[in-house]
């Protein structure tokens, strides 16, 4: 297929900076993992991950229940992520992510989790915390919080009861990610929280923003919600990319066209702006399907960019991740224009 | 108090080696932590903390009994005994001393007791666990398992009953520690395990070798019973030195004398032999008392060595615990004989 047919690449034409990009990307869980490995191939000059706090299930959940600390699993994926991809780096990734067995109190937790959590303890700053834990396994990049407070979503949802009209409340993200009705619209409680002052000067510095893919509502659109955010991001000259998702998600999103997700973007925060779109081109939608997809992200102020940016496992058959090498190709052709 | 009065220094008289010395120290808990304490300030060549694996209480006995490791809590006291005294070590120190607050299944677990237990769940081995955990905090020196399986401690204890003369066995270090019972023996379940290799090598190498302070019946005999231990110890140059602990322990040792501390070595390990035992010399014991504990020391094939080595806290108050500055000028005087 050829990937370039809809490709419209950015006006921009940045020019290569030999000193490399600085780069920061907006998400949490898979979705940003996916993103740092994709970000990691451009080489850049540094890597700033800023990452949701609104998770209340498994591992994270129980620590942010237990020891009222910022659920880290999302902020522990991130520094997997950045992790050396050489024999030490590589063993820092595998004990950060992996589980405890067994059948007691510690099953299921990550051991990055309860790092995260023992560090905070005793150095009392979240940014603090990850930059040990960064420093300990020689991340190639930073991760931050988005906030430095535990944030909770809040969802309206139809379709909970017998009349589709009535609207109620869900909270949790683990109660809206699999919530049996629509999704309406979302909310951060606390409504108003602090963005981390270091994710604000990231962004201050950055040539290249990502935001997404992930959990749209409880990954990716958090992070616009916070007061700050889109001041910023309209304030700096970065290229700002939205990586849509490969699929609709079961669940939140379940049946959301690509138009939908872009849709969500601005019923939320009117103010947001974008430079780029990336659109998985396997996903082609029809042409009329392109045009609405044209028309929503023109609303943000962005061009549409299709590419390949599927994974293929070993046998050659599509994940449902994006794959790095193929994203970094796409984002080096959006931001340097060829 | 003239320390020196009861001082005998050892007839070694070691020259000074300018690269340093090689020094093994065996033990476990807050007393091998105070032993590395003042064996890093003899500025050696190399450390080697070979760590008692039986205890059964508190966070290692959780971890053993979930996840059927070794109890990592002595191994984790020693790797922050040897963490560097600079910011960013002091600061591991702490964490992976820390304990997790709140009320729930994580409360009192030591940070780095689940650090070393992830590590041995991805890298299942014991040994590449601590180093690994080493190489993270920069510690100034290695820390092994005296064996990489889980042990246990069985006691035979008098006074349990109605007739004294009956003996009951009591298994578990928590047990044997806490029994109002006297201890009379103890074996050690499995009965011969191995000896964890990388141990046996660094006595091999070491011109030091120091035996305890800590809980006599589970930190410091347990070494002494592990086959090849004894062996190895008798056919090394290295000086080999007992360190007596300060007070009787309530509870395992209550009332016991330091003559009876060096009775119980002997007793359960007839071959051993040491060169010098440490002794406190503010507990300096009556005429007889002395004579009694150099003739102990004497089947040891050791000569008894009386020195200040009690800590005193910021109001001039002595502690339970050995001063590792005073431990580490005896060490001196005795290795060096002058």
């Amino acid at each position: 297929m050829n990937t370039s047919t809809f490709n419209h690449a950015s006006s921009s034409h940045h020019s290569p900076r030999p000193e490399g990009l600085c780069v920061a990307s907006f998400g949490g869980g898979h979705g940003l993992f996916q993103t740092l490995r994709a970000v990691r191939l451009l080489d850049p000059a540094s890597i700033t991950a800023i990452v949701t706090v609104a998770d209340d299930g498994g591992s994270s959940g129980r620590i942010r229940r237990e020891l009222g600390q910022i659920p880290p699993g999302d902020l522990r994926m991130a520094l997997a992520a950045l992790a050396p991809q050489d024999e030490e780096g590589k063993i820092w990734e595998e004990v950060l992510q992996h589980r405890y067995g067994g059948y007691g109190a510690l099953a299921g937790h990550a051991v990055g989790n309860l790092l995260i959590a023992g560090l905070y303890d005793v150095l009392q700053s979240e940014v603090q915390a990850l930059d040990a834990v960064a420093r300990m396994i020689r991340a190639q990049g930073r991760v931050l919080p988005l906030c430095e407070q535990p944030l909770d979503i809040e969802a309206d949802v139809a379709g909970l009861g017998a009349d589709p009209r009535i609207m109620r409340q869900v909270r949790g993200q683990v109660a809206v990610a699999t919530t049996v009705g629509q999704v309406r619209r979302v909310r951060l409680i606390p409504e108003s929280p602090q963005p981390c002052g270091e994710a604000i000067e990231a962004l201050q510095k950055a040539d290249l923003v990502t935001l997404g893919p992930g959990s749209w509502f409880s990954s990716v659109l958090p992070h616009l919600l916070v007061p700050g955010i889109v001041d910023t991001l309209n304030s700096i000259s970065a290229m700002r990319v939205v990586v849509l998702n490969l699929d609709a998600e079961p669940g939140e999103t379940a049946g959301f066209t690509a138009e939908r997700h872009l849709h969500i973007l601005t019923q939320h925060a009117s103010d947001f702006r974008a430079d780029a779109v990336l659109v998985d081109a396997l996903a082609l939608p029809s042409e009329a399907d392109r045009v609405h997809l044209e028309r929503a992200a023109a609303n943000l102020g962005a061009r549409i960019s299709f590419h390949d940016l599927r994974e293929a496992d070993s046998a050659g058959v599509y994940t449902s991740r994006h794959d790095p090498d193929k994203l970094a190709a796409a984002l080096k052709k959006v931001y340097y224009g060829n």
